[in-house]
This record gives structure tokens, C-alpha cells and sequence, in this order.
């Protein structure tokens, strides 16, 4: 998959000098550095920036952009490289400026359940900071990303179905546009009213409106017990069937994960999970003792109802980890499924009475294609993945690959779906974009992309063509 | 409280014409109708409008945007007219657009838990029309606001502290911009990372940047069981630590609202309640019948250790009615503690570790003033008002009220927390809006409403001045 190649440039000697005073040896043209940020985990060939800047402090952002605004050059933020649609492609050149080594946290407010950090601190190094105050911080994309980068693409994961997805867990940030200028938005309350959302501009924007350099997160007080269990069914529409019910009947699960029968298999073989090999669902409790008894009983009834499995359970917390870990380094074990492939992971979201339709068209369409593409994801949400397996070197493959994820985006379209829940939009959806909102819609993006970075410095390329 | 008065200007002849031609009797000039739609509930004298127009759909609210567009004159949305800062007055003339009349629900998705409404619907219309279905939409400002106008303040109410508010409580909507440009935002999933969160930028844009036209709102299962008490404290900050600690502890409160000892004695005597003239929480519990008794347990632990009183309790649903309207009517009850008074409410909302002492300061605050000034709000989320009652007539109680509420919001923001929690910024707190979020960010939303409003037409002058 080649994105489009962009001109041969070369940086001019005097942002190149400037950029080296100010960072040193923070500052790379080294070819392997650039190329190892000119890509994501999408299956786009890598497009390297010219250079590759590693900031430290807010200032030393404030600072790159100047620089780069006076000539200029445009500005790819780089927090971990997991996104999935290519949005890290350096497609017009410039400068991958790498946040990575802000991973501090700022300010810690337990009271408030809410904490202050730098865009780099990744999911898993927070919630280790965590891990003895009470509290936690929910939102869990496969990877370890950096929260920054998960601002970015507003991600979610398999806790969203109770906790809501980075929209809805920061109070406020701060944000760097190209000219340098620093926009702080939102604050320690937990709500407000006080002029434009400019919070949520930001969270899903994809680094092209600024860089982001300060989070305040929502925290959630760590549940008193959580308990965690696996059933298989005999359909994907049975399974489906079951989260539907659990979500209507208002039963607050806080994970609810969907894993095909392929899925479960490649779990099986890389991690010896010992699943049935059949529809399965990854269910997890948080509550109080007795508010976890409840919420199991009654979880237990719907899947009897719909022909399901007894609940194996994981009470223990290694039980736990294991299964989640698995879960959410499915794609490893799935890529063992085809010797040599490479996977693109597509994500669509559907209204929740569509789910089970939307899922068993994809899993028909799948088994009628010579691409293996396990399905599982978050169906609480009515959220799904497919992960298509295809040899990178043939043609016809990326084509059936290409066909498939149409296929899957224009069926959660026509049902009033979006193009992608959690993935965001990159290079990779940008004609997507276009056909669920609109051509009016996607204008008046451009439009706040042009009111605030009127040279297109940021993320040029990515969400939307600027004609 | 003067406004500024805007130059008499006349409408252009062919403008009126046109819009006579289109509505008919649903365009009017006459004074009186001018005049109710050049006012909300705050203190601000009356600035009508030169013309009201009722839109009764879609393509009428296209059609009134295009000629004003055409013709350069100013459209001011209209839903029920209770807001309560100056949003609503014509202070730069032209046509208040009222879509009252536009309150129809389009599709209703109980599977789904989902509805897509007009924008004139009430909330109370809108929960009348749920109450067979099983589902209910939460947010409850005081008034019977509509959908649209909730919208556009970004309101919330007594049951954001579990529900959110009207950011997370939205799917989608669709918005007509001034040159009559219609705009889809979001889709029936529940999340999604597809482009700019255009739906979270209108939230909250009180009318500045387009009109609001359909809704689709996210509802919630009606509660298994629910459950009303009262209790009163020694003190308001007993009260409020309650509260504290009840969020603290995660614990699912529906509502947790304060209603301070001069709002006990005024609903008393209005409403003959029969509180304890004390300090008093209002708490409501919603869930099943188990996990009900295990929250109401929490809560009476922690009553009794901040010395509050037994709970008493409103179980049935007409007594259940009977407080929460008392609560949701409370400034009527104010306003006959001062014969002849008018109210100014403020509110403004902190981190929840700061609530107890801002609330303590502001009380003392008003007792050191001659204007009686009841406390209350929905402390479980920091929210609180204060409501100044005034003699309209005098400019020295005028002044006064405008000091106290200098204090009360610059209190706020040294705190971390922001000038409005859920009342806006219109023509009132368009300066405490440059304090707390800093003259950066306001250009950032100068320079958002100039892209997608060039000729300053949508509601001008409201949140911030365009210089």
C-alpha cells in the first residue's frame, strides 16, 4: 500500500541549525531514526520525515514550531507509533516531532480523582503510578500508547462500555498550535459551560490542529472486587445477542469483547488459553461484592437463554491478566495464523440493535474470501475490528483486503454506523470520512484547520484532502 | 443591568417581504412578540429583536439563514427562552429565529437507546413520550428548557453527577450555518473516532456558530428501583463532605444536591416541605433493589459521620415528585423572601476537594453582604449557585450583586475550577470566559466563529467580543 510519495525536500540549513542548537543531540537526520517514525502499525509502506526532533519540555515544543512555522516545515507529533491508519506518514516531509520523553506526571490530585501529565507517559506506566492510590485510568487501546496519542486519535478500548472513551475522561488540555502559541482549555471541574469545547477539538484531531502538551485526566475509583469470565456460543449471533441484552438491560459490565472462532484458535495455539474454538465472550465485573453477584446472576441468565456455555471464571488477578493480555495482544497470535502475512486491522461501530447483523454479514463475507480476518472487538459498544491477513507483496491480496474493508465500512454506513469507533480516520479513511458526513461537514473541518494552522503545518495530509 | 443598545436599525424592505412571503403569520414585527424574545431569566433589561420568525422545520430555518445571510442581518436562535445570562437579546438586532414550534420527535431507536428529536422539544415533552418505553433522558435543568436550547448552553442539572451532561449525552446533530449550509455531525454509534468532533463543538456554542435542527440523543434504562431522602447537617460543610466522600467512594448517586438553610426556609414556606432549617442534602438513589440498599447504606454511614440527620425518606413516587419539584422550582420560593426582588443566579463549579470551602467562603461572603443570596447546586459534580436577590431599582444592590459574583467566580478560578458549570457565558461572563481560559484560547474560538460565520450573523456579541 504506497501512500502518495512526497517531493524530495531538504529542510533548510538554517531551521537544520537552529534545530540542532536547541536540542542537540535530541535533534536526528539519521536515516534508520527518521524511517522508524514515518510509520504505524497500518500496512502503508513507511514514509520517512526529513528529520526527527525529541522534545523534553513544553517549551522545547513552543520552540520546534516556531522555528518550523517561520520556515514553514511541517509538524507530525510522535507519541508511542501504534496508530493504525497511517497518521504518522510523513506524506508531505517536515520535521516527526517525538514527545515520547514527556512522561511525567505533573500534578496527582486523588481528591479530585483527576491527574495532570505530560502527553508521553503511556497508559500502562499511569496506571502503574496508579496502582497504590485507588484509582485508575480506564481507557486501554491494545497497544501501550501514550496518552498523548491516544488524546489524538480520541481512543477507547474494552473498558469504554462503562467508562466512556478519551472524549469523555479529560477535563481539560494544552495545546501548542503551529505558530507556537499555547491554548490552555478546560480545567479541574468536572464540568463546564464556558465557551467553545475546544478540549474536544483537540481530542481527535490527529496532531493536525497543534500539539498537545498537557493532559488532566479523569480518574475512577479501582472497583472493591472485578471478576472476569469466558463463554463460548454456538453463533456469533448468539453472542452477539447476549451483550445487546446485558447493555439494555442496563447491566454496567465494564468489559464485554467479542472473539471469533478463528480468533479463538490463534489464542489457543500462541497463548495455550484452552478456549472452546467457537464465538466466545470475554465478560468482566467491576463492583462492589454484592452489586457483582447481582450483575453475574443476571448476565449468567442471558447467556443461558441464548445457548451459551457455563461461565469459566478468572477471580484471581493473574487469572485475570492473562486473559487480558491475551486479548489484547490478539493481533500477535494472529498474525501466527498466516506465516509471513501482515495484518490490516479495520474498526467500524454500529448502533448496538445492528451489531449481531453487521458482524455475521462480515464473518459471510470473510469466509466466502480467500483473506483469513478474524473479527472480535468491544460489542458493547457496538464496536467491531477485522483484522485481514494478507501477503504484503501480493497485489491481488491488498486489493481483496481493500474490497473487504469497504465492504465493512459501507455496511456500518448504511446502517447510520461510523467509519471507525476508536482507530481514527489517518490516510486511510479519508474518502470514509467523506461519505458518512458529508462534503458540508468535512468543509467546515477545513475551514477550523485553516483558522488555526492557516499553512497547513500540521499533520498536513491526514482526516481530509485540502483541496 | 443595561445591555448595550443597539443602533435603531430597520430591516431591508425586500428581507421582510421575503420572509412574510414565507411564514406568513409566522413572522411577525409586532412589539409584544419582539419583546418576549429579546429577553431570558436573567437581569438584563429586554433588547427585542427588529422581527421573530417561527420556523415549523428543517428547510424554513434554511431558508430564514439564507436571506438573512444574503440581506447581513443577525439571527438569534429561540428555544423556550430560560436562559439565564443574556443569551438571548438582540444586542445587535436582526431576527430571533424561534423553533419552539419545531418539537417533534423523527425516529426513535429503543433497541438502541437512542431518539432523534426536533430541537423545539421540552425535556419534560420528551420524557412524557419515553415513559412506556422503559428509557429516560436525564438531563434536567431547572426550567423545562428545550432539547435544542440545552444544546446550545451545554446544560446539565441535578443528575449529571451519574448521567454526565449534555457533551455526553449526545450522538449527533445536524446544524444549519449562517450562510444555510446544512451540517451532519456524528451517527447513531455510541462512539467514534471519524474527524473533528464537530457535534462537541456546537454543544455549548450558544447559537454563535449555526442552528441547531435535529438532536439524536443517547437515553438510559428507567431505573429497577429508585429512592428519594433528605438530611440535614450541622453545618454546610459537613454537607458537603458527604458528598465528597460518597463520589470518593464510587458510589452511583443519581443526585446529590445541597440546598443551604436559607433555601430551606423559603421552600418551607412556599412549597410547606417541612425540612429542618438546617443545611440540608437532597439524595437520590437509583439501581436495582439490591444495589439500592447497599448505596443507601454507604450514604447513612457517611451522614452519620459528618453529623448530618436521619435520612428521611420519599420512596413513593408522587413524594418523590413533590421534593424534586420543590427543588427543580426553588427560585420561585426565593424570590418571596424579598417582596418585589428580582434574582441574579450564578454558578460555577471547582474541583470537588476545593467544593466545601468555596461553598463556606461564598456563604460567608453573603453574610457580610445586605443582599440575601441562597446557596444550592449539585455539589456531587462541584456545582454550585448562588442566587442574588435584588431590587432591580437600586443600583447599589445592583453593584453589590455584580461584586459578589466577582468573588464567587474569581474564587472559582484560583481554585482550578471554571466560571460556569452549566449556565454559559452570554453576555455576562464574557470576561471572567478571558480570565479562566486566557485571551489565547479565545482567539483560537474568535477565529473558529469567523470561519465558519464571516459576517458575524449567528447570536454576535454573545461569548466572547469578535474586537
Amino acid at each position: 500500500m504506497n501512500a502518495h510519495t512526497p517531493p524530495p525536500r531538504t529542510l533548510p540549513a538554517a531551521l537544520l541549525e537552529a534545530l540542532a542548537q536547541l536540542l542537540g543531540e535530541r535533534f536526528s537526520t539519521a536515516r534508520a531514526v527518521r524511517e522508524q517514525h514515518g510509520r504505524d502499525e497500518s500496512l502503508y509502506d513507511p514514509v520517512a520525515p526529513d528529520a526527527v526532533a525529541f522534545a523534553r519540555s513544553q517549551e522545547e515544543i513552543v520552540a520546534v514550531l516556531r522555528l518550523c512555522h517561520e520556515h514553514r516545515v511541517p509538524v507530525i507529533p510522535y507519541g508511542s507509533g501504534s496508530s493504525l491508519e497511517g497518521h504518522l506518514l510523513a506524506v508531505e516531509g517536515g520535521i516527526s516531532l517525538d514527545v515520547s520523553q514527556m512522561d511525567q506526571v505533573l500534578a496527582f490530585q486523588p481528591e479530585d480523582m483527576s491527574i495532570s501529565v505530560q502527553p508521553g507517559i503511556s497508559r500502562k506506566a499511569l496506571n502503574e503510578y496508579l496502582r497504590a492510590s485507588g484509582l485508575f485510568f480506564p481507557i486501554d487501546p491494545g497497544a501501550d500508547a501514550s496518552i498523548g496519542g491516544m488524546c489524538a486519535t480520541r481512543a477507547s478500548g474494552t473498558n469504554a462500555v462503562r467508562y466512556g472513551t478519551m472524549r469523555e475522561n479529560v477535563l481539560g488540555l494544552t495545546a501548542i498550535l503551529a505558530n507556537g502559541e499555547v491554548i490552555k482549555t478546560g480545567s479541574l471541574a468536572k464540568k463546564s459551560a464556558a465557551g467553545y469545547d475546544l478540549a474536544r477539538l483537540f481530542i481527535g484531531s490527529e496532531g493536525t490542529l497543534g500539539v498537545i502538551s498537557e493532559i488532566t485526566l479523569k480518574l475512577h475509583p479501582q472497583p472493591e472486587a472485578v471478576s472476569a469470565a469466558v463463554c463460548s456460543f454456538p453463533s456469533v449471533h448468539a453472542a452477539v445477542q447476549t451483550v445487546i441484552q446485558t447493555i439494555q438491560l442496563g447491566i454496567p459490565i465494564a468489559r464485554a469483547e467479542l472473539i471469533d472462532t478463528l480468533t479463538t484458535q490463534a489464542l489457543n495455539s500462541y497463548f495455550k488459553l484452552g478456549l472452546s474454538e467457537a464465538p466466545t465472550l470475554f465478560f468482566e465485573f467491576h463492583g462492589s461484592e454484592a452489586g457483582l453477584a447481582e450483575q453475574v446472576a443476571m448476565v449468567k441468565a442471558l447467556v443461558a437463554e441464548n445457548g451459551g456455555s457455563d461461565l469459566q471464571w478468572a477471580t484471581a488477578q493473574e487469572d485475570r491478566n492473562r486473559l487480558w493480555s491475551a486479548r489484547h495482544n490478539a493481533l500477535f497470535a494472529i498474525l501466527q495464523l498466516k506465516p509471513g502475512c501482515r495484518a490490516s486491522s479495520t474498526d467500524v461501530c454500529v448502533p448496538l440493535s445492528r451489531l449481531a447483523d453487521c458482524v455475521v454479514a462480515t464473518d459471510e463475507d470473510v469466509r466466502q474470501s480467500n483473506i483469513p480476518a478474524p473479527i472480535f472487538g468491544h460489542v458493547g459498544d457496538g464496536n467491531f475490528h477485522v483484522c485481514l491477513l494478507l501477503d504484503p507483496n501480493s497485489a491481488e491480496e491488498r486489493e481483496e483486503a481493500e474490497r473487504l474493508n469497504r465492504r465493512i465500512v459501507e455496511r456500518a454506513l448504511a446502517v447510520g454506523g461510523t467509519c471507525t469507533g476508536e482507530h481514527g480516520i489517518g490516510l486511510h479513511k479519508i474518502d470514509y470520512l467523506v461519505q458518512e458526513h458529508g462534503e458540508p461537514a468535512i468543509e467546515v473541518m477545513r475551514s477550523i484547520k485553516r483558522a488555526l494552522d492557516p499553512h497547513n503545518l500540521m499533520n498536513p495530509g491526514k482526516i481530509f484532502r485540502m483541496n
